[in-house]
């Protein structure tokens, strides 16, 4: 029988699991999770706090008692795995709320530890009222400790800073975010795509302070007291949003080879450095379809996909992870922010020879009376005219744009292919000419010339 | 100086002149025009019965003074090429008001016809109260004679049907829909998909008669009386929507070879037979780029793509048309309906070894309480794994899926690509696995097995 042990229980080891049973249904399939809850949807949470869902509860997709009823999946919940060692192929853990440790042995491992939330060195940052948002434990303790308060200062305007700061302005809270680099999302969208969503924040209330490095977290009368090299900034409480890090360290300790920002790496296989030894999710790296190099960017998506496969190949199979296009998207208020691909400065970085086109469509017929202004920038390889990537900021339709273009970097397309493909139309989805098509032609055309 | 001739003013006929005008500003660009006004959106017509478009005049992109002044394209209105002399380079008009003859010569010369509503051979079908509905002329007459008016037989339950349906709906009449086949919108959708679709019809009440065919409409007592080999149903008005024919028969006349549907046969290069003559949109063909051959489906995208390139040819450019994949999407009430590709029926007449799955999927994550069902239905080849085509249903998002897989379709995508790609996820967007990728990875196992 095939001992197949998974580390971590949220996105891509519930998946793992579930995909490893599902292959060899004999498999002895284990779970062993830090949490008293698996397999949620955390990229739901600024929709609880928001109102939006009702409780943290229906963020999950499954029970523990599910896993265990339903699938034959044994859940070892609030344990902490602490050491593995991949020769005996034994991994010790430790209960979190006894002490009590215990040793599991297993054919096959998969670790899928994720990422945390990183708490960056700041004076005070310990100190109270002051939260990380990563885990579904986080989640409930802030929703409680927040409770009457009245205004907050998130530090970081990535993509907790922006849904939370929506979420907690909409619950009418007052919402300063402060972020240390000039402007927002610097790695999702350029310049002049910040600047519509930084009038679209403070047009909804937020007040928005960039270019402030926080020095120091005080107290003073019950509040908070931010204090950046440019000032102070108070607030009830303080929501550190600066970016996260893989949980790789229990791996490199047995000697399993890290990658790009410290994740384990994989091969196309999900295999780590020893053969029965898989990795998936936050915790892993991925390759970058586009580049064919190694690359960090923990999200959903890629958690669920390569917990699916790291799961089957567990279990006897041999599929293929074939990566991440560096896709993503947010919601600020009113509108979506949405990346994929290479923006010009990584195309830059990467030996391509970009051009880039920026246009301002509409998204539906020009006398529909709901259109919505969309911005797409598409970067384009002057050389070969292929596509490399495409930021798209709008209040509709923006997945569907940034989809389109990670298929068409998966399958190598050209410019002239995004102009010619037969998209659909009728008034209220979109122009005749779509504008993901206009921004294609416009592009192609600086190449003409 | 290039004389470039167009006949036609709408969509192809205004694209391909303002092109030629722009490729060449020297050449002399004459639009020749059947109605008053040109370069109107058709396709918004139900949206101003439906009253979301205040007036026809919205719909006008740009006026017959802009293209004069602005373009310095000069369109001759209110007149009708009767007859083309290929071997002379003269086209022969008639102005319908007054019936004065003129004619025009030309170096080049653009055919943009566009088609016409079939009227069928029924009896009475030219009584009073009895309207086609295709040109912007024909919107007008129809919204004026039909002020007051409480009650409609709508015969065909395609594109027009079922739009109208819609309109006049929501602006209070009581809307029966009578249609011959057995099923609603037999070319886009399988039969699982109609009965989606006619239940929500009915839900929306409208009257829906499938099955039934037109024998007479006669009048009595001020109603119109639509006898069918099944009973009579009674309205005030009649709209037939039993679909177009091109209008090609003055390019036939002429010695211009046709295809299929009788639609202008045209090359890549939107050429005619005749070098110096092109036609463009809804009166020429069009090749599906999925099997290579010739294709008739006049809709707005394509007879924008092709005004364009074949303006572009005219004026001394040679580019090229790629071609269609068969995309169309229309909306009834809250669901969309689209399709790209072939269908199982059309995948096997090409000689391919069709599977097909449906799956019913959400449109948000499961816990987001604006979630809507949406369903998918993927054509793949067995042997190949190429992709096919898709069908698509649901009240949000479907365009998104239909031109992802009609961009695939141009790339000659295999099912695994639409597993693989980097698809983007946020809770309001999508599920983390998106509907489409479901209904590929569902798809894909079907093969496997």
């Amino acid at each position: 029988m095939n001992k197949i042990l998974v580390i971590g229980g949220v996105a891509a080891g519930t998946t793992a699991a579930s995909q490893a049973k599902k292959t060899d249904p004999s498999a002895d399939v284990k779970i062993i999770q830090l949490e008293n809850v698996v397999s949620y949807g955390a990229c739901g949470m600024p929709y609880v706090f928001e109102g939006i869902v009702e409780k943290f509860e229906n963020l999950i997709v499954r029970s523990i008692k599910e896993f265990d009823e339903k699938y034959g999946i044994k859940i070892i919940q609030n344990t902490e795995a602490i050491k593995i060692n991949p020769y005996k192929k034994i991994v010790d853990a430790k209960n979190i709320l006894t002490g009590k440790e215990s040793s599991f042995i297993y054919d096959k491992l998969i670790i899928a530890t994720g990422a945390r939330a990183v708490k960056p060195p700041i004076k005070g940052i310990d100190g109270k009222n002051i939260f990380l948002l990563r885990t579904f434990s986080d989640g409930l303790k802030l929703k409680q400790d927040i409770e009457n308060k009245k205004s907050c200062v998130l530090i970081g305007a990535g993509l907790v800073g922006l849904e939370m700061a929506e979420a907690f302005k909409k619950k009418g809270l007052a919402v300063t975010i402060v972020e240390m680099t000039d402007r927002i999302l610097p790695k999702m969208i350029n310049e002049k795509f910040a600047k519509i969503i930084n009038q679209h924040l403070v047009e909804n209330g937020i007040v928005l302070k960039l270019g402030e490095k926080v020095q120091e977290i005080a107290d003073f009368k019950g509040k908070k007291i931010v204090l950046t090299n440019n000032g102070k900034i108070s607030g009830d409480f303080v929501l550190v949003g600066v970016g996260v890090r893989p949980n790789s360290e229990i791996a490199q300790a047995a000697g399993i080879k890290l990658g790009v920002s410290g994740a384990i790496r994989v091969d196309q296989h999900l295999r780590t450095n020893f053969k029965d030894i898989f990795a998936a999710g936050d915790c892993a790296v991925a390759i970058n379809y586009i580049t064919g190099k190694e690359y960090y960017l923990p999200l959903g998506t890629t958690a669920n996909k390569q917990g699916r496969i790291a799961g089957q190949n567990s279990a006897g199979k041999n599929y293929m992870f074939r990566g991440i296009a560096g896709s993503a998207i947010t919601k600020a208020f009113e509108l979506y922010i949405g990346k994929t691909g290479l923006s010009v400065e990584e195309a830059i970085r990467e030996g391509f020879d970009p051009v880039e086109k920026e246009i301002e469509g509409v998204t539906r017929a020009s006398y529909h009376p709901e259109k919505k202004p969309i911005w797409i920038n598409l970067i384009v390889d002057k050389r070969s005219r292929r596509v490399l990537g495409v930021q798209v900021v709008g209040s509709e339709f923006v997945k569907a744009k940034i989809d389109e273009i990670a298929l068409a970097l998966l399958l190598e397309a050209k410019i002239e292919d995004i102009v010619d493909f037969d998209w659909c139309y009728v008034p209220p989805t979109s122009p005749v000419w779509d504008p993901l098509g206009i921004a294609a032609l416009q592009t192609s055309k600086t190449l003409y010339r």
